[in-house]
This record gives structure tokens, C-alpha cells and sequence, in this order.
């Protein structure tokens, strides 16, 4: 393009960008007036002991924006996107304290409160006004001492060790809650019913130490006796944003292999053989549209995490290696219709595959479809 | 809480909610606004061929209310996020035409072009201005009149057509473009090139004909023969909003088997694993937190797709089952560790996939972060 001609694009695009620039920074303002006003509206959610998420003032206050996005010909979909990042900030910002559900607080013992996991609980019971006190390796001497007068005694620890620090644990108050937070749900719950006559709850966070918040994220609920007297803990958890699952500790468990340990291997082996076939990560990358990136990241995620924990998860039950054996079976039944280039073989599995999804398939390809959307937003 | 109280809250929330409502107004106004000058600008680029999606622009524009949302305490992430999305919007409105990069535009002739693929390009090709012709399967009588004086034959045709149909191509005019969207390269090219003695390029589009436009989508381009004289296609597909990526055929094909056949294969066989196991898929989804729901969409979504292309993906090369091969030896490997309760042994193996992803590790793991995030504010 020649240079005159160059410049007379710029001359015509200055004023334009020069509006855009005054409509964004309008919007700023806009971010920041209303972020005072949710801040308040915090406070008055904490005063009067109501959840931090409101699922139907979300979808009231959605819907009059889409009509109103529609009525102005803007995208009713880009009005949501906007709307629902705009409000994920402000229950982020909205969580500085909580409300304590339980008349008079009390303490709380965080058993490996130190660790990740852990560590994220005692900061959630602290800002709701419990007493907190944290458990670690080095403090077992003093548990009785620690443990006295508990209202709640909750094991954060590695799978491995639950069962153990279970059966270490003081006599506890009678009514001293105990409950756990591991990923499996049969053992320990056994264990804690067997180690404490009073009130004992399973509990199962599905997510990592990572989350900013836990509104909308699931905590399994595999109850053990007395539930009556743990109800002011499932409260806390809602008020935290949770969402609760009650399941029975059997069906939570194998549900798990198919979720987690399955996963989990899977990743395991893709990124093991990525190593071992000596690919060039910058290259795939370099070649990779967003979903295939994505599908990297799923993977390669795994390796940024602790390493010793999800293989805990993996040899948690045996199981989880028939299930492996299994799949293991499957995958060399369907490379050998590769291999023979059964093309109307493969077909059939794909076949299989869509009746068992159904109409989840689309929806699934449209949820990626608008995260990738998202992805693309965050490339430069 | 009584009723009394609960009423209170509400009073007290009322006319902060009203606040919010009307900053929202405000807000979807101003989107309407921008939207007006967005259109503008689009008109002006097309005028002076300029690309819809400028980085610099982009960048300039982000950092500044990135500044100015600091200095008023608001998130800058959140301004950015915000803006990101707005802009994806504006881009997809500024593409209803595109300046064309070819003097005097041109018949094109797309093969395939009823296709879900080939026809986005008889749409982009269309919308630049080309005259653009369809060649399907009862058309190849007419072939020969189809491509006479066209400036660009393109084939978007299944892998396993891609060198029959080629070969059935009539002789084209010495300084016609041949160029092919194939998942594979080297092949097609060598086909290509022997096919035609004028300028020949092999094209891979790293996306599906899902996407809403091209804008960051990468493009791999495999140089054939006289590039000078196709240049102006690479440029069209710049303008359309793609990224190019210049490889080797080879390189290419090798690549894609790690990127697209691998991924493929291990979802398709993950899915058959799932529906053998008669999984409880509403279970699944109840006890998935955002992450494990992710994982099973990038599974599920596999199977909304289409069987057959997939299936020639996975039969293209011969390559592809002894890698699979190699893949199935690694898992069989780490499953006798599994087995053999080794937990040093699968330890070992995951540092051997850290060391791999070495700090991509950590910012994959960033990255899901942030969509599960995105994912969590499209959850009600």
C-alpha cells in the first residue's frame, strides 16, 4: 500500500479510535462505580447471614440486559459473556468475611492445615469467625491439648495417612463434629465412625488448592451419624458459594475412578509419551489451533501438580487398575482395527461412542466452542 | 433466619440492587455505542485493505484502561478480560466484507465447495470480492469449462479423494493457482505439483468449520512451486485474520500426528471405555467439578463431530498406528507399576513428563485456570 495512501487510512481511523478510546474508559468508570456498590451489597449479604451467590437475582438481572442488548441490536450473548465476568469479580471481591453459622463460633481444628488444601479451609473458617487451630506432624504431642473442646475436627491429609491420623486421633468431645476432606470416601469414613461416637461427616471438595472462590464448585457430601448436629457445617459450605452432593461413600468412590484416576493415568501416559517420542513441544504449539492447545494444556497441567498426590489417588484402590486393565483391553482392540484399516470398524466404536454421549455431544462441543472463544480472546 | 429479618435484608439490598441495575444499562448502552464506531472503522479497513485484527492497536488500546482501571482500584484483569471479549465481538462484525488481495479478483473454483469446510471459503472468497465457482462430485463433467481462466483452484475434499480427485483435474491455465486444505501435506503436494506445472501451495487450516471467523486461526502454508505468484492468496488469508506458519510437508505431516491423531484415538477410545463401562454420565456430571467436566467435554465433544473425517485422519499414514503402537507399550509399562503398587516408579515417570513440559507446565496450568474460571461464570 503506498505511503500517501497508508496515511489516509490513519487520518480516517484517528478520530474513530480516539471515540473507542473515550467509550472504554467510560466503561472503566463504570467497572469501578459498581464495584463500590456490590462491595455494599457484601456487607449487607454478611450482616444478614445470605449467600454470596444468588442464582436467581444472576439470571433476573441477565435476562433484563439481554432484552435490553436486543432491543439496542447488541449481541445479547457478548451483553452475558461481559455481564458474568463483570459478577464473577464481584463475588470474588464480595468474600472477605462470612458469616458463621454456628451460634458462637467455636474452634475448629484443621488436621495438615498447613498443607494447600488445608491451608484454603483454615483461611475460609477463620474469615467466618471460627477459632482456628492447625494440626501438623510435629503438633501430635499436643493434640489432646489441641483438640479440646472442638467443635470441628477436619482432616486435610494425604489419602495415605487418613486412615492412620484417623486412629491417632484424642478422644473427642461428644459433640465435636469430625469429618475429612479426602478424595476417597468409604475408608475414611469407616475410620471415623469407628475412632469417634459423636458426629462424623464425609466430605469431598472437587477441586484443587487452586480455585479463587469456591462459589459454584461442588463439595460431595457422604453423610455419617448424626447430621443434625453437622448441619451448621453443610450451612458454612453454602454460604462459602458450594454447591452440595449428597452421595452415598460406595457410589462416590467408583464414580471417582472414572473421573479422577482414569484421567488422571491417561494424562499421565499422553505427556510420558510426548517425552518419550521426543516431540517439539514449541513446534506443536507452534502448529496447534486453540482446541489443540487446549487438549496440550489438559495434559500437560497435570505435570505442573503434585505429583505424589495423584498418584496416592491412583493406587487408592485396586480397582482402579482393573478399570486400567480394561480401557488398556479396549485401546488395543480398537488400534487393531487401525491397523487393518477398519474403516468401517473404527466407524462402529465412534458409533458407540455418540449413542453413549447423545445429545451431550453437541452441548459439550458447544461449551468448548465458546471457552476456545475465550482462549482466542486471551492471545496476543 | 426469621421472617422479619429476611425482610429487612431485602429492603436494605433493594436500592443497591436498583444501582446495579442501572449501571448495567448504562453499560449495555455504551456496548451499542461502540459497536456503532466499530462498524466505521470496519468500512475504512476494508477501503484501504487494511487487516481487521491489529496487534499493536490492540495491545495500545488494552494497556491504556489496564492504567486507568489501577489508578480507580478496579481489577486490570478484569478490564482486560472485559475489552477482550468486546473486541472478539467487533471483529466478527467487521468481517461482513474483506478487501480483496487479488487485482481485479478472479474466478476461484473450489472443489468440495458444498463441503462444511469449503464452504466457509466459498463464503470468504465471496465476501472478498472473487467470483467463486463449485466443483462437486456430479459437476466433474463440466470440469474442464468450471476451471477455465480460474485464478486459483482450491481442493476441500476428504483426505481419502484429496490425490484421486486431483489427479482427475483438466489442465489448468500455466498461471492458475493449485492449492489444497488437507490435513496432510505431503502427499497432496507432490500430487499437486505433478498434476499442474503452475504455482502450487499446500494449505492447512488449523480449525474446523466451526469457528465464527478466522481471526488468530492459524494456517499452516507448505510452499510448492513460484510463490510469487500465489502471495497474493497468503495475503487474502492475512486479511481474513489467520496467522501463517511456513513448514516443511513432512514436518508438517509428522507434527499432526502427535497434535490430531493421538488426540483423536485416545478420545475416541476413552469414550468407547466410558459407554463399555455403562458409566452413569448424569453422575459423572453431577460430581464434576469444573476442571473433570472440562476434561469429559473435550472427550464428548469428539463424538458431535464428523466419524468419517476422523476416521481418514487415523488411516492417513501408516505412521500413525505405530505410534499408537508405541503409545499402548507406554501404557501397559505404567500400568504394571500401577499394579505393583510402584509409587517411586510412577513418580519417576511423572518427573520424566515435568521435566518435558519443564515451565509450560506451569503455564498450562495458569491458562485452564482462567478458562475453568470463564467456565464457572457460563454455570447457573
Amino acid at each position: 500500500m503506498a505511503a500517501d495512501n497508508r496515511q489516509a487510512a490513519q487520518q480516517a481511523l484517528a478520530p474513530l479510535r480516539q471515540q473507542i478510546d473515550s467509550l472504554d474508559s467510560q466503561l472503566v468508570a463504570l467497572l469501578a462505580e459498581r464495584a463500590k456498590v456490590t462491595a455494599q451489597v457484601g456487607q449487607i449479604k454478611q450482616q444478614f447471614a445470605l449467600p454470596v451467590y444468588v442464582p436467581e437475582r444472576e439470571q433476573a438481572l441477565l435476562s433484563a440486559r439481554r432484552e435490553q442488548a436486543a432491543a439496542l441490536g447488541v449481541s445479547a450473548d457478548l451483553t452475558e459473556d461481559v455481564l458474568r465476568r463483570i459478577m464473577r469479580e464481584s463475588y470474588a471481591t464480595q468474600e472477605s468475611h462470612f458469616v458463621c453459622c454456628r451460634e458462637g463460633g467455636g474452634k475448629v481444628v484443621v488436621v495438615g492445615g498447613a498443607g494447600a488444601l488445608g491451608s484454603r479451609f483454615v483461611s475460609l473458617f477463620q474469615r467466618s469467625g471460627y477459632q482456628v487451630q492447625i494440626l501438623e506432624q510435629t503438633d501430635w504431642p499436643e493434640a489432646a491439648q489441641l483438640c479440646a473442646e472442638a467443635v470441628l475436627v477436619l482432616l486435610a491429609v494425604p489419602i495415605t495417612q487418613t486412615a492412620e491420623l484417623i486412629a491417632k486421633l484424642p478422644r473427642l468431645a461428644d459433640d465435636c463434629v469430625l469429618a475429612d476432606i479426602t478424595s476417597i470416601k468409604a475408608q475414611p469414613l469407616a475410620a471415623m465412625l469407628q475412632q469417634h461416637a459423636g458426629p462424623v461427616v464425609g466430605l469431598h471438595p472437587m477441586f484443587g488448592p487452586d480455585i479463587s472462590n469456591l462459589v459454584k464448585q461442588v463439595v460431595v457430601v457422604c453423610h455419617g451419624r448424626s447430621q443434625q448436629q453437622y448441619d451448621w457445617l453443610l450451612q458454612q459450605l453454602t454460604v462459602w458459594g458450594a454447591e452440595l452432593a449428597v452421595k452415598q461413600a460406595a457410589e462416590h468412590d467408583s464414580a471417582m475412578q472414572l473421573i479422577q484416576a482414569m484421567r488422571h493415568f491417561s494424562s499421565l501416559v499422553y505427556g510420558v509419551h510426548l517425552a518419550d517420542e521426543q516431540a517439539d513441544l514449541q513446534q506443536l504449539l507452534q502448529l496447534s489451533s486453540p482446541i489443540y492447545r487446549l487438549e496440550l494444556a489438559m495434559v500437560g497441567r497435570l505435570f505442573a501438580q503434585n505429583a505424589e498426590l495423584y498418584a496416592d489417588i491412583m493406587l487408592s484402590s485396586s480397582d482402579v487398575s482393573s478399570l486400567l486393565q480394561r480401557y488398556q483391553q479396549r485401546f488395543s482392540e480398537l488400534l487393531q482395527l487401525l491397523q487393518q484399516q477398519d474403516k468401517a470398524g473404527l466407524m462402529a466404536q465412534f458409533a458407540k461412542g455418540q449413542q453413549f454421549f447423545g445429545e451431550l455431544a453437541g452441548q459439550f462441543l458447544q461449551e468448548s466452542k465458546q471457552l476456545l472463544q475465550k482462549a482466542a480472546d486471551g492471545r496476543s
